[in-house]
């Protein structure tokens, strides 16, 4: 899939000289806004390589991840304005972060990398440029694209949605050591990826909504799917039902709920027994929610908890059901499921698992990836690069070096602070040796 | 698909000597109990056939329909003790029906057929039979079994569920003129079906769940899907939602509402353009309740015309999509949808429709039947003929000359009493000339 760029995109790099690249990019989805930041360490910067010979510039850092909710994109905008992070300047991170930034909707977790300048690269300080761009996707780059610029004074630079999630996951399968996982009967296993062997694949993204889309390779894809029942109904049909403040607040009720109260099982339906002849279990789901027609019950007299079970149990089943027979239609053996709405959820991934693994008869796994919410945000961050805005540059080894010589035991090593759970406090690191 | 029948009933047919079967059929599902019963109009039971030639006795009558909720099972039971449907006993409909049976729950509509007596047949009053088997289906034929024998003294005769839903199909398919339709931008039309190129279809039954059967032929099936999210969905969520005290009241909501206010569209993502390049308006739904998570209202604060709207779109748009996707795997051109979740109504049958369309980017079109909600028990009447328990038997060529002749215009008319409209009150009959 060919990504033409608008014509307003192309004036902008017609005019790269007189414009700065931030070290941020953001996905603007509908109900999240997620960002993607650079920061150096200190005393990068370095120029030269493991030969020892002298070679274009090397910032070394972390990517940082955050994200805010689209209903507050000004708490979003303040965070970065008073950062700077929408400023061209190469931040270190122990000047911008000497403290734990304590912010009630940051997700931290972040990636070490190294990034190559451009030669010709010029340190640039705010004032010295005439605009800044920002590497942005989802709906949002569009709808807020006048609001950033008369709050921050700088240009979206918008990036396609499907192209960044690509992009994102890409970056994520090649360049991050143990980024997939399986989750079976309550086990996570990571899954060794050889990227010889990666493509084609089928990406799942549930955010707001859900896109399927089929990889044949880097910037090779076609969206070939999607539903409109995906995290947004979740959290819509939740808030509406439990009256919860918060997707995650819905998230831990569902954890502690059963299913079963509000569910109508083959069981229910059968007088307890199974349907064997066509492979329904007595406490197969016949419907969804259709206890709720059969007694004199009205809403409050169902305890949230069951209401949110029922309700997740659903749209992890019918996410993973239609994602499978998608796969099946174009013999895709791989499905990675990613975006916000999974949070690391173990109820989420394995009610994932068990569709996929269900409608597939066995034959098909479901697999998750540990940055599933920031796919868009890295692919538009990623995208710096593959548009050739000048002044930074990813270091192409960098991807490489980190799966060949993590799987070699060298060099690099990779550090999980922290083990993925039900909830999101997840902190993770990759880290380059020096 | 064989059905390979229980030991219990194995006896019963061994028994068959001292057993009468009734005229009527049952179908018990998780939400509905569907009833189908033959009465014998005045002055039938001759015995001539169409040559001249003395043959077997002929009833003639009517088939009709009448549907229960099942959480009201004893409404129903009473209505057949009442007007002796149970008993093995050649009712005569003007006997039966003189005046017109008033009941809130009861849905008329009739196909007129004849009906040819094995040789050997007697007439018999309820006291000579020593038992009386019913022929019933779906997972209520197993659940109520003893409570029916208890309260009317019969013996279920269970036939498995799928069985009778694609015998049922067939049927209607075969026997019945104007049977099945297509809903297009408002328009029903009727569609001529060849029999010479029924096979293979996919059979979508929306009852509380939802069953996905690919038919190959008469008795030639597999169960190849489903999905949870059905009519039991709809009602069972919409219920919490709306406190609606009825499934019909609630789709008479949704009929008045909106689902703009709530489903998050790609244009309130994108600002109000559209996403072209992967074929989504501004207006397509991004995610379904979706606009109910960016804002601060509660459930109290949305119209339930708009909340039952939202819903209808949701569940039909989900069921369309996913049927075409297992039509596409298994290569199969027709898709009849059916299921007492339709009923009839214009914006469930758009909905499916522009899914079907939508995801097949105009290749496949869904249809849908008249008798829609009746093809389990309707299967379960027709089997009286086809386990030979002997007393009734269905007349073969009944099936066949109703098309075969419909077409060409003879000895038998269609008589569409009333056409299909947004509530259930569908009036139809076929009948045979004399």
């Amino acid at each position: 899939m060919d990504v033409k760029k608008p014509a307003s995109q192309e004036n902008l790099n017609g005019d790269e000289s007189e414009s700065q690249i931030s070290h941020l990019a953001l996905d603007i989805g509908g109900s999240l806004i997620k960002v993607v930041y650079f920061l150096r360490s200190n005393g990068s910067g370095g120029s030269v390589d493991d030969s020892g010979k002298k070679s274009d510039p090397v910032l070394e850092g972390r990517l940082h991840f955050a994200k805010f909710e689209t209903s507050k994109i000004n708490d979003c905008l303040e965070f970065i304005r008073s950062k700077n992070l929408h400023l061209a300047v190469n931040m270190l991170w122990r000047q911008a972060f000497s403290r734990q930034y304590a912010f009630e909707d940051i997700y931290v977790l972040f990636i070490c990398l190294q990034i190559k300048m451009n030669p010709g690269f010029r340190h640039h300080d705010a004032s010295a440029s005439d605009k800044t761009l920002i590497k942005a996707t989802g709906g949002g780059a569009y709808k807020f694209a006048d609001l950033i610029k008369e709050k921050l004074g700088v240009v979206l630079d918008k990036e396609d949605e499907m192209d960044c999630l690509v992009t994102g996951a890409n970056f994520l399968l090649k360049a991050v050591h143990q980024e997939a996982f399986t989750y079976v009967d309550g086990q996570k296993e990571f899954v060794q990826i050889d990227q010889n062997d990666l493509y084609p694949y089928l990406l799942v993204n549930i955010g707001s909504g859900v896109s399927m889309i089929k990889v044949d390779g880097d910037g090779k894809f076609e969206r070939i799917s999607g539903t409109s029942v995906g995290g947004g109904t979740f959290w819509g049909l939740g808030r509406l039902l439990t009256n919860c403040k918060s997707f995650d607040e819905l998230l831990e009720l569902s954890h502690q709920g059963n299913n079963r109260v509000i569910d109508m099982l083959v069981g229910d339906i059968y007088g307890g027994s199974e349907y064997s002849k066509i492979g329904l279990t007595s406490t197969n789901i016949a419907s969804s929610f259709g206890k709720a027609i059969s007694d004199n019950k009205e809403l409050k007299d169902y305890k949230p908890e069951d209401v949110a079970r029922s309700l997740l149990r659903m749209i992890s089943n019918n996410i993973g059901q239609i994602s499978y027979l998608n796969a099946l239609r174009f013999g895709l053996k791989r499905i990675f499921f990613a975006g916000f709405f999974i949070r690391g959820h173990a109820y989420t991934m394995d009610t994932i698992s068990v569709a996929v693994s269900f409608w597939s008869k066995g034959d098909a796994k479901a697999m998750f990836l540990r940055h599933e919410g920031f796919l868009g945000a890295l692919g538009a961050f990623v995208s710096y690069e593959n548009h050739g805005l000048g002044g930074l540059k990813t270091h192409q080894s960098v991807q490489q070096f980190a799966v060949s010589e993590t799987y070699a035991g060298k060099k690099i090593c990779c550090l999980v602070n922290e083990d993925l759970n039900d909830n999101e406090s997840i902190d993770f690191g990759v880290a380059f040796a020096a």
